[in-house]
């Protein structure tokens, strides 16, 4: 039975191990640039540890947990060009370091890059595994789409915003886990529970993401505060502090994220006080606690060997201990 | 036996009873949109046509059809933003009818969406038949970087050209006939032979392609020639020019296919001129001829009923004969 570390670890050599470069250089230096950057690889390893939880052989499914992370990076090569981001784990963004039309045709070579990986080693589950991952992508996609409606709309319910991150973030733990499982050949409904584990880690996972941005600290956060408020972005916060406000509050909240000015300082300062005022500390605390506890409550109900589950209950724990 | 007609119908009916719309609609609407564009269905009639001819149900096939019709329109859509084309097919791009990002978006979700459509039916040999999928989906990317990368080179040979071609256009033609022919479970050396059918019909049809940009009837050819001159495009014609040319004729059109007048009639003249001088038309008629027989050549050497044959034939040959 592997530890989470022995299983990050594991992930970490299979990433090593390849080297995602091709003919030609300028579709494949991107691929690896991004591949070869070294983030926390949470997907793959939760693939790794389901494939454990049930039973299967780990080695099985590890092309599969590459091809899991493959996609995921394609989605956050792509986002950031949408979303105009210029810098990813500390480094420039791919549309940032060479030009749009690489960082477009890179990412889609890297989707399809995925399939690749995921069809390495056969496997008797093919046909649901890879119905799982394309649910899943078509799902991230959905995801991505609403967040961007959502910048050019007012009335964003907390409903509407908890299916979003459902969509765009938690759906690729939930299949990330459902494949996993799937190559143990674990059962229908142990197949549901993990991936529900999934959903309701990945909920409190953005939600403590929301969290974090209005009150990590910034020096273990690793980026400044306030950088959501700053760029108008409709998080769970700002959402609640509309359904609580009073009409004064919700109006200045709305004119306040109207705006871009140049030193977002006080504007910063301004929508703190209001999230103050409104307690939404404790409020988005308490959802994330919520989410967290069904998530565990999900994983307790596999019956499985308890050691089995334990490198999943650490990476949830690290997850939301986090305080990056 | 469905003759080339009838399984022209049979993929028009297809894609009618698809709607390609879901939510949000801001990333099905730019789908649907392509989706429902008339265009030749030359890949899925062509994948449902090796099914045919290896003696396959046509209907275990028909959602790989809708499949590979898909990732095509996925890889013209990112093209054309790419690209910056402002039509296709007579109406706008998704990127100028929206915007770059829509245009991003629903292009990724409809890479995805393509194997959707590939895992709908079970199949023995799905594991092949993704394979043949993501080889080629890889290749096309390449294939549409080396494109790229050769408009800013001025040393590109007719070799390089070739293999850029059968990357971006050839083996899509091949992959749809070789899963074709995996739906049906032909031999090894069928699936070969069928594949090469595709690869040197692809490769007639884009010498073809830049045979009408020269010397097509503007009436029939359905847009104006000389747009390869005046984008610069390196073609056949001429990297066939630059190399049959003596210095003074090489030099002066490297210094036309570096220009970019805002009336290009002169330099389409100039260029023509040269192209006449040197008999080029000659070569590129030759070329055609040399790959539509070759291709011809791997269909006869498979042994099945000629019969089965016909449509395949029959869809060379419009292919080969179309003035647009």
């Amino acid at each position: 039975m592997y530890t989470l570390k022995e299983l990050s670890e594991k992930v970490k050599a299979y990433f090593e191990a390849e080297s995602f470069m091709g003919k030609p250089e300028h579709l494949y230096e991107p691929i690896a640039y991004t591949m070869k950057q070294s983030g926390k690889r949470i997907r793959p390893t939760m693939l790794l540890a389901a494939t454990q939880l049930f039973g299967g052989d780990v080695e099985q499914a590890r092309f599969a947990a590459i091809g899991i992370e493959t996609f995921h990076n394609f989605t956050l090569l792509h986002d950031d060009l949408m979303d105009r981001s210029p810098m990813r784990r500390g480094m420039p963004t791919v549309y940032r370091k060479w030009d749009e039309n690489r960082a477009i045709l890179s990412g889609d070579a890297m989707e399809i890059m995925a399939l690749h990986y995921f069809l390495l080693l056969p496997h008797k589950n093919i046909q649901q595994i890879l119905q799982t991952f394309e649910r899943t992508g078509m799902e991230i996609c959905e995801g991505q789409q609403y967040d961007m409606d959502f910048e050019h709309r007012d009335d964003v319910s907390i409903s509407e915003y908890m299916e979003m991150i459902r969509l765009k973030t938690a759906v690729l733990l939930g299949g990330a886990l459902k494949m996993g499982a799937l190559y143990a050949d674990a059962s229908v409904a142990e197949q549901e529970a993990i991936y529900r584990f999934g959903i309701d880690l990945g909920l409190a996972f953005q939600l403590r993401d929301d969290y974090l941005d209005a009150w990590g600290d910034p020096k273990t956060f690793g980026k400044q505060t306030g950088t959501d408020i700053k760029d108008n972005k409709k998080t769970y916060l700002v959402l609640r502090a509309l359904e609580k406000g009073n009409a004064t509050q919700r109006q200045r909240l709305l004119n306040l994220f109207h705006n871009t000015p140049d030193d977002p300082t006080e504007k910063i300062a301004e929508v703190m006080q209001i999230y103050e005022a409104l307690e939404i500390k404790k409020d988005v605390e308490h959802e994330v606690e919520r989410y967290s506890e069904a998530a565990l409550q999900h994983l307790a109900s596999i019956e499985r060997q308890e050691e089995a589950k334990k490198p999943l209950q650490d990476l949830a724990q690290t997850m939301m201990a986090r305080e990056k």
